[in-house]
């Protein structure tokens, strides 16, 4: 089985690398990358160039902290880029680098097989015994 | 850009579809997989099979409830399948579904583009104004 090599390999990695340790800095960038709100900023400043007022218009639900916040720390790990346009009123853009959009590649990945997998899903949430392992 | 061309179709799609609404129930599926835990939990099962108190020493950190409540959540959606042995002692094994094989491959792409985004990750942190970006 191809999947448990892969992830074997991995973990046994990740374990000399103390990766799946508490305090390794790579928890927290997933973190970032696939937290409540993050990943869907992410998906939405994939599109393009974005204000803060477009984004929270988007991501419905946000706070303006949370938004604030999420944007901040993916700004931090180098996902995020902030633009600050000197005129009045403030105008802020936020984009993605080139190192968010290789991220954003892989949220997306992970989101298309959520999206495809929901019929199936919403199965496994009714027989929780799991017709779907056989 | 391909990456703007795909992020745009996706999100004009889960507008229509109301996925970036607050109350979708993808949402909550994208967030059990890729929650504090959920992600680290399902490449560790991806490994192969595993009781609770193995889970508990592999994923470094986390409390008996939170294992509890994200093997429950993973369960509910179809990706974990618990079997409880009639044995005495208890003996509960966790294993991914063939769901949740498939959902394990997506989150194993992106925990391992964060690791080899990582050195690129901390060079971002030192540098917020994103120097990636050029």
């Amino acid at each position: 089985m191809t999947i448990a090599t892969d992830a074997q390999e991995m973990v046994a990695r990740w374990q000399s690398a103390n990766v799946l340790a508490a305090d390794c800095p790579s928890r927290q960038v997933l973190q970032h990358l696939t937290s409540r709100w993050g990943a869907l900023v992410m998906i939405v400043l994939a599109t393009g160039q974005h204000r803060f007022s477009e984004l929270r218009r988007q991501v419905q639900g946000i706070s303006e902290r949370m938004l604030a916040q999420t944007l901040q720390d993916l700004e931090a790990d180098g996902f995020v880029l902030r633009v600050a346009h000197p005129v009045v009123p403030p105008h802020v853009d936020y984009s993605l680098t080139t190192l968010g959009e290789e991220a954003a590649a892989h949220v997306m990945g992970l989101a298309r097989f959520v999206e495809s997998a929901l019929p199936r899903v919403k199965i496994g949430a009714k027989d929780p015994a799991g017709t779907e392992a056989a």
